[in-house]
């Protein structure tokens, strides 16, 4: 379960009333003329979701592999690894995943000494099909395990990909396994499409949970049981110029990848030239607290007004940790947290911050997943994505 | 080398000439009374690192230790964590560092199986001796490893503090090998103190060129020959309403540690209320070159005109890799980096993308490292410290 609150300090009146709705009606229309594919994911990733399934159990070289290495930067990538970031811990059995994003030569190096040739699975992903840094890091490592991919090592190669994309046909030519990403899906909202499914569900990850989230979180959007997505696009319409900046604080470490999603989302989706031709957009930052909370915190209180703070936070992990029972010499005043769990120590303190952040008057908005499963975070996707359009819509630009 | 470059679009009057006259004045000021101890770093800490070093060469434990646990958070851990994560691929047979920063449940819980107890120094750091998060992780640590600090396992333990603090009391009382951080070196500024000299000095890092690199640029600014960082902190001061937004963004992977530890340093001492009692500051957001690129740059562009951007970039990594001369079959179009370094590729990125926000008209400044070594490090941290004073000096807060 996810709990959405928020604390806005403003007045919604007609005009604001009327402008929700106009965007409820362009956001509905864009989903039944499929103008916008993102929406039907959920279900239609469905038979994407079992082929790959398929394909894993029975592929001579995909069931050997305990490696896969994802080539592909952005879009193509940076959601599908905040899903391994978030649920890794979780499977200690199931295929470790590396990428090869940045083509930077220390990166790619350190990357290179964990990867054998004979265990690997590479899985190139382009939108386009010839995103340039994608296409190099994949002939570095044809040249470096002498990948032979039109021939005998071509099952250890899989390509995702536009249809007829110049990556597509180079696949279809040498019969090398490729998926296909809808058209209709911009990258920035392509993780729960081919380039988040296929890897992920060979990998071994609980795919269809996601996929059951995001169906859900969509339904029920579009059922207006999810108001407060329109109210908060709203809001940081309205006050876009007073408050341009939103900061994102995810109290759990492993959400680190998921705030580098939302980000990319975010600024790429919103940062753009209106329709009456005014620069637009609105500024993600994404933090961790507690650690980021110590630096940031202060800056959102005493610094400049132009920030809104959104709080991810867990309320129970796995994992329960207690803060033992010891009393050391000097250093008793600390003793008051013995007894609570870390995770009630790092509540409390997000719970502590926001407050004294409201209380500045600023304004704040709260996500809060009961525990940190799949169909949560599929809900937590498609929430941000849903939240991008109708931002989008409201400001005024082509998301 | 390190050069540093800008294309600020202003004009330098009689008032602004004369409060960069009065910054560098002030922070003279500030050097020589000894109110900021940060600036004497690189020769001050020279005999903290010997006597690490002597301490690593001697003491049976540290000898046969092969990891360090750093515990602590923010000021006390980014720095050190900055270093290793740019230095950590030139050695390899160097103790290992894990960081214990949040108490986050998971991630605890997966470094937690990375750590033998009988091969692990434990280094507490807090300057005040009783951070919540630090002393917390560190009780679990000693329950779970039965940690013996009064007894048989207190060479296991090195605690890193402020004078007289508590954690520094405790350590006497039992007789645990502590080392001091100057009370005039801020938390955020601590880095070449104790707090970063002590576990890298211990794990084997080259710290002495650090050090001269940082004694290094504190001299050169002090004698006039680094007026560019007088410069860049009055500019971002004019300027602090128009664009509040300052924007790192890092060519090279392994300097993602380094732009958390920018953001935490700039964000908490900027972000203040003024001699005048106004709310001000400069955001600061860390972005990785050629990844973030894609999203955040369309951003730069096109969003709100409220953002400088600062390119680092580094022009020679020792590993160079060269994409291969292979041509695939329709996706011939990308053969034009064939033969090129990955290196070049993401430095053409970096120029591209500088040259196309200079003509947009926002402001846009380059710091180039010719080779990623030790001193050059050493001479940006301390850029940064300077500039971040100066930047304070200037905006009228008390950093």
């Amino acid at each position: 379960m996810i709990t959405f609150e928020n604390d806005f300090i403003w007045e919604v009146d007609d005009k604001i009333n009327s402008a929700m709705k106009d965007a409820f009606e362009k956001i509905l229309d864009e989903k039944e003329k499929g103008i916008s594919g993102y929406f039907t994911l959920g279900n239609d990733s469905l038979p994407i979701m079992e082929a790959a399934q398929a394909y894993a159990k029975t592929n001579a070289f995909v069931k050997k592999s305990d490696t896969i290495v994802v080539i592909g930067i952005g879009g193509s990538s940076l959601g599908t690894k905040a899903i391994d970031s978030i649920f890794r811990y979780k499977y200690k059995n199931i295929k470790k995943m590396l990428f090869l994003e940045n083509p930077d030569e220390i990166d790619f190096s350190e990357k290179m000494e964990k990867i054998v040739k004979e265990k690997t699975l590479f899985i190139v992903v382009s939108k386009s099909g010839s995103t340039i840094e994608t296409i190099s890091i994949f002939k570095e490592i044809i040249e470096r395990f002498s990948l032979d991919y039109a021939g005998e090592d071509k099952e250890q190669l899989i390509a995702i990909t536009d249809e007829a994309s110049v990556l597509h046909q180079f696949a279809q030519y040498y019969g090398i396994k490729s998926y296909l990403i809808p058209k209709n899906v911009g990258g920035r909202f392509s993780v729960l499409s081919a380039v988040g499914v296929v890897p992920l569900t060979i990998a071994g990850y609980d795919v269809k949970s996601i996929l059951e989230g995001a169906s859900t979180m969509v339904e029920r959007f579009f059922n207006a049981k999810e108001n407060h997505i329109l109210k908060k696009a709203a809001f940081l319409s309205v006050y876009k110029k007073q408050t341009p900046i939103n900061v994102v604080f995810s109290y759990a470490n492993c959400l680190e990848d998921f705030t580098k999603w939302y980000v990319q989302l975010w600024g790429e989706s919103l940062g753009k030239i209106d329709k009456h031709g005014n620069n637009t957009g609105l500024t993600p930052i994404g933090h961790i607290g507690s650690v980021d909370q110590h630096s940031f915190l202060q800056l959102i209180m005493q610094g400049p007004r132009d920030k809104t703070v959104t709080f991810i936070k867990v309320d129970n992990f796995e994992k329960e940790i207690k803060v033992p029972n010891i009393s050391l010499k000097f250093i008793e005043k600390t003793d008051y947290i013995n007894g609570y769990s870390f995770n009630e120590l790092i509540d409390g303190e997000c719970e502590a911050t926001k407050e004294s952040i409201i209380k500045e008057g600023i304004n704040v908005d709260g996500i809060t997943l009961d525990v940190l499963n799949e169909k949560n975070i599929g809900k937590l996707i498609l929430y941000y994505e849903l939240l991008t359009s109708l931002c989008g819509i409201m400001l005024g630009v082509n998301t």
